[in-house]
């Protein structure tokens, strides 16, 4: 017969197998010091407080906990999700704006599915997270790109496309963005806000990092400026544990109307009895105490990976300070390759994941992203250490 | 500003939200004995040993069991489905054309993204399964029916379909479907696969139920005969607990590879906890030793069902008679409408689904579907009792 591979869709040709999951494939050699990957620290994952859950619910509740349950998830997760929103930040959620989904990744799929039609202008921060950059391509949308600045988007540029285009969809990370490390300030927040509304553009942010501040102050999402015209996008995989798959959407009724249909049609449900084990682990265990010893994990690590940098590398290679979540970003000289160094890299036995693929078109050739929620302190001052030699290798041999 | 209904995608607007769901709601009153709902019967969940599999595999290897993990799944639970056909089919699948999902039914939301392009000519069963309709119905493929008859398929109906149309897949349940309880004959299976070869038509064969036979001979999935035509849909949902939303779809290596991109973006992988128990529980405990009971008490419930049947539905209702899974279809006589039965029925506390949703355009007004595996003999007994005078009520008023 004819090759299947001429029955594919237009839109799955379009989009790439992750590029990060190939280069993770080469840093999972064991004597590869990695800050490649996005993973939590494992030690700090509430292994004993999940057995507890586990055996309670099973014990109390045995056959309703394993057996079919609502699209929208589990109401008592659903109205803490709210509850937690409206504490913190003085908002007004019901638990009927919450549904809950694998991971935020669905979240995004889902309201992509709702909102995007082919060719429809939709924004995402340059760099950006490659996860939305692959769930949104699947809708074959057509990718505008703005700046992330010091202290969150360029205004300007967005006012630019914005007036240029019709756009129905911008996709960002407002807290210690994937891969950049950046946050937006209050001020770009508010100015952001406004700067959308004049436009009716729905602002989806994504927040899977916004617990794990360790330094500075905490920021209000920007649903307080925004209302309806915000979606917003939470996980329990860096707060509870990441393998649960555990995530929610936060959007006005109508369009959780929508988001409801499109979360039958791909999957019913989302895994019940792990919404009943993290809602036990909610309201048994102390949640604070245990984000506290992640923060202060990755305070540590980030710590000492910026020591580490200051002292070994070059002058004229700048980084972002992170005040939370996992990642910092890496700007070499203009015209020396990340690609180039990581082969260097590889060759001392550490790897990272290079910029260019977290920008749409062309651009971040000389840019990476370094985790360090993942490795030691010792790790991080071997692993920077030879990073740093591989960057003096590549000055040698670069002409720019 | 404007209602945000505007920025809806088209393919959401062509979907109606699940009707089962909304009867679902009536049904749910206590009062009422259900055979509208497609549930396990809940009493025959291995709640003991799921528990000792929580507890043996966080003792064992916590920190893994809640990381991050694969797209494709657990290796060696890939491994597992992958034996067990071949060793039940003397197939020859390799883990590598295994991908874990959420259910079935995000197999059959990843194959359509893979597959379907807006306008598509596709197949379904008539009447089919109201899932399969609503998760293709977002692709927006061009749906044509064929209809199910006692023995599987209507060939000729499908010969003159695929002779008119360039059809790229047909999604079909060749064991105890969903909604008619009808499994298509070994005979049936080699017609269908012959014409289907002929005509270049990937198969979609989803098998929630396979397992669930419970008179019978047990005959190969399409397969066999199809090779890399057919994609094979599979589910835990049945034989180990639905809460867990394991599933896994089974494809050729070039679509598979096209599949994983489709799940990196839909939601970057499965649940891994639950795939971690569910393996254990398979390589730790008699799994067809549970199966066996959950046959036996099917059985039960769909003997109690059919004698009830024979004994007080007027003759002229005409019904299958499953060999396994969970559901039975009722015809009543042309012209009878099931929708006035329903309001007839939930005055007398008796819910069942009415079979018009499960067409495409028009027809099935005068058939039902029953389910008889999550109400107890007693139940059974009452409930067919009282929708039989439902039934005669209906005719008293019925000028056909």
């Amino acid at each position: 017969m004819e090759p299947l591979t001429e029955l594919f869709a237009e839109r799955i040709l379009n989009v790439q197998k992750s590029f990060i999951r190939e280069i993770l494939k080469i840093a999972g050699d064991p004597e590869i010091i990695s800050f490649a990957g996005g993973l939590p620290n494992p030690h700090i994952f509430p292994v004993q407080e999940i057995r507890t859950a586990c055996n309670e619910i099973l014990k109390a509740d045995g056959p309703n906990v394993l057996q079919y349950s609502t699209t929208e998830g589990y109401l008592p997760l659903r109205e803490y999700i709210a509850n937690d929103y409206n504490n913190k930040y003085k908002l007004n959620i019901n638990a009927d704006e919450i549904l809950i989904t694998n991971g935020s990744q669905q979240g995004l799929d889902l309201i992509s599915k709702v909102l995007i039609e082919k060719g429809d202008p939709v924004i995402i921060e340059r760099p950006g997270y490659l996860g939305a950059l692959q769930a949104l391509s699947i809708y074959q949308p057509d990718f505008h790109n703005v700046t992330l600045k010091e202290d969150g988007i360029d205004l300007i540029e967005l006012t630019n496309i914005l007036s240029a285009f019709k756009v129905k969809l911008f996709y960002g990370v407002p807290n210690f963005q994937n891969p950049s490390g950046i946050s937006y300030s209050q001020q770009n927040r508010v100015k952001l806000s406004e700067i959308l509304q004049l436009y009716k553009t729905i602002f989806v942010e994504d927040n899977p990092y916004g617990d794990l501040r360790f330094m500075g102050k905490d920021l209000p999402p920007l649903k307080k400026w925004l209302g309806k015209q915000s979606v917003m996008l939470g996980s329990f995989s860096k707060t509870v544990v990441p393998s649960f798959r555990l995530g929610w959407i936060c959007a006005d009724r109508d369009i959780m109307d929508k988001v409801i249909i499109a979360k039958q049609g791909a999957d019913l449900h989302t895994n019940y009895f792990c919404q009943r084990i993290v809602h036990y682990y909610l309201t048994h265990f102390d949640i604070n105490a245990h984000i506290e010893k992640a923060k202060k994990a990755y305070k540590e690590q980030r710590d000492a990976m910026v020591t580490m940098i200051e002292k070994y590398f070059p002058k004229e290679v700048k980084y972002t300070k992170p005040e939370g979540g996992m990642f910092l970003w890496v700007t070499l000289p203009e015209g020396m390759s990340s690609m180039r160094l990581f082969e260097l890299a590889i060759k001392n036995k550490v790897a990272f994941v290079p910029g260019a693929p977290f920008y749409i078109k062309d651009g971040g050739s000389n840019t990476l992203r370094l985790n360090y929620s993942n490795s030691d302190p010792e790790q991080i001052e071997t692993g920077i250490i030879e990073l740093s030699k591989a960057i003096k290798e590549l000055k040698v041999n670069y002409c720019p």
